[in-house]
């Protein structure tokens, strides 16, 4: 039963997806060529970093670092299978009396230059132990907010979810909102956008349709907001607010990120795991 | 029970420590006038940051930032008393059945600007539920290890402890190597110290004077370690050793430290459980 016999289509689909990502994401960094704020530095492309499971399977890392909009751009695309820790097996659906798992996803963080453009998660993933679900979602945090972005990017995922289910947007946005959240600052995390898990309706195809819908609304989305600021030239006070939010990412990430959670006790690749840190960050007191 | 009878003599012995300690950077601050690599930045005096508790009692959190010497130093005291959250209590020695706790510490991080001085950390702790225990220890992380500044470190606590007693050196020692570990890196996060928790020997006297003992040794050992480094210049490769041991120090606090969520789970002050965090950390992939 585990891989599942659909494991290689779904899992050339999220790498497919990455292609297309990583694309679009270098040829920002190119256009930016006609942009004098960014003449410091120089158009990267994403580096690939394949790494194996220590059970089976593997992933492939794109990272872009380094560069002219996106000071660190993180593409993970993984497709692990084996068996859950016993402990561990106990919190997952399905897995406490058979701790196989199979698990296979995208997930991006992109930790833009300028404090104008947001940062940005997305991740969609499809679990399979003796149940099966998809998760995922998308979150935009900007360190200097504009509500026409935020509108934008909110718009996009009510017509991706709309299209499915008109349950879904107001049900998903509330997740993200509870989801994305750190109790001990009493802060969101951003502006939100959409986040569901363990999410099962008893029709396979359509479910991964939606899974698949929410990374195609992501690709179409996050770049045109990144052209709309990225001309924006920025100067120290807003450096401070982009790291003061990158400091935030981190608590987050590292306290509460279920995703970095699974991760970390499932013994990954922890490059991939961490790839969601900000390049820098700052606490001050 | 509760606050215990000797709470005023422990809360304000522990005041006086973090006096003691404030001075001793200060003066530093103050003598690296004479230094010409630090004319960026002006000396910087302890700024004091009292809290209430949101059950009872509270903190002094001493903050210096943007220092010469010291890029952020944070000197905690707090002294507070509530009951703990029932699931925590379950956690607590002597707290399953009454949640009643009272706890009285100093806390410290102190992250130098020059890579060459080594980050420390030092806390000692007296928590009382229907048991008793002290707690605490001092760690270095040095972002480029010298093994001179080392062995001066571990010889002051090696003295330290057999003061009380010969078996205490070796096993805190290893208690520490096996506490500031970070598995998900499979790395030490510095060179040691010393790390004991739930100490009771049954000599609350002698207890609390090794305890006494740990936080002077501490006064007595780190800014001679401090002064021996400080005058080297530095450059941007040990910036950048600075930066991600900085890092790898967030993760820790955030994923591992006990005293963190400590403070997460009991409500305590944000500001001060997360003063800790360095002023900047980087994480290149």
């Amino acid at each position: 039963m585990i891989p599942p016999i659909y494991a290689d289509q779904i899992h050339h689909w999220y790498l497919d997806l990455q292609h297309q990502i990583c694309q679009s994401l270098e040829a920002i960094e190119q256009e930016s060529l006609a942009l004098d704020i960014y003449q410091e530095w120089q158009p990267q492309q994403f580096e690939k970093r394949p790494w194996d499971y220590a059970q089976s399977g593997g992933g492939q890392m794109h990272i872009l670092q380094h560069g002219r909009v996106f000071e660190k751009a993180g593409v993970n695309v993984s497709c692990v299978w084996g068996e859950f820790a016993k402990e561990f097996a106990a919190k997952i659906p399905g897995a406490a009396d058979d701790p196989r798992f199979w698990a296979c996803g995208i997930s991006l963080v992109i930790h833009p230059r300028n404090p104008y453009v947001p940062i940005v998660h997305m991740n969609t993933r499809h679990i399979v132990t003796t149940k099966s679900w998809f998760g995922g979602g998308s979150d935009l945090t900007p360190s200097i907010p504009y509500d026409a972005d935020t509108q934008i990017f909110h718009q996009a995922f009510k017509e991706c979810c709309d299209d499915f289910d008109p349950t879904y947007y107001p049900k998903f946005k509330a997740g993200c909102d509870e989801y994305f959240y750190l109790p001990h600052r009493k802060e969101m995390r951003g502006v939100g956008g959409i986040f569901y898990d363990y999410h099962n309706t008893g029709n396979f195809e359509v479910d991964s349709a939606f899974n698949q819908s929410v990374g195609k609304t992501f690709l179409k989305t996050y770049p045109p907001i990144v052209r709309r600021r990225m001309a924006q030239a920025w100067g120290t006070k807003e450096v401070q607010k982009l790291q003061h939010k990158r400091g935030r990412y981190v608590e987050f990430n590292l306290i509460h990120d279920r995703g970095t959670q699974f991760g970390l006790k499932t013994g990954g690749n922890i490059d991939a795991i961490l790839m969601s840190l900000p390049p820098t960050a700052s606490w001050a007191a």
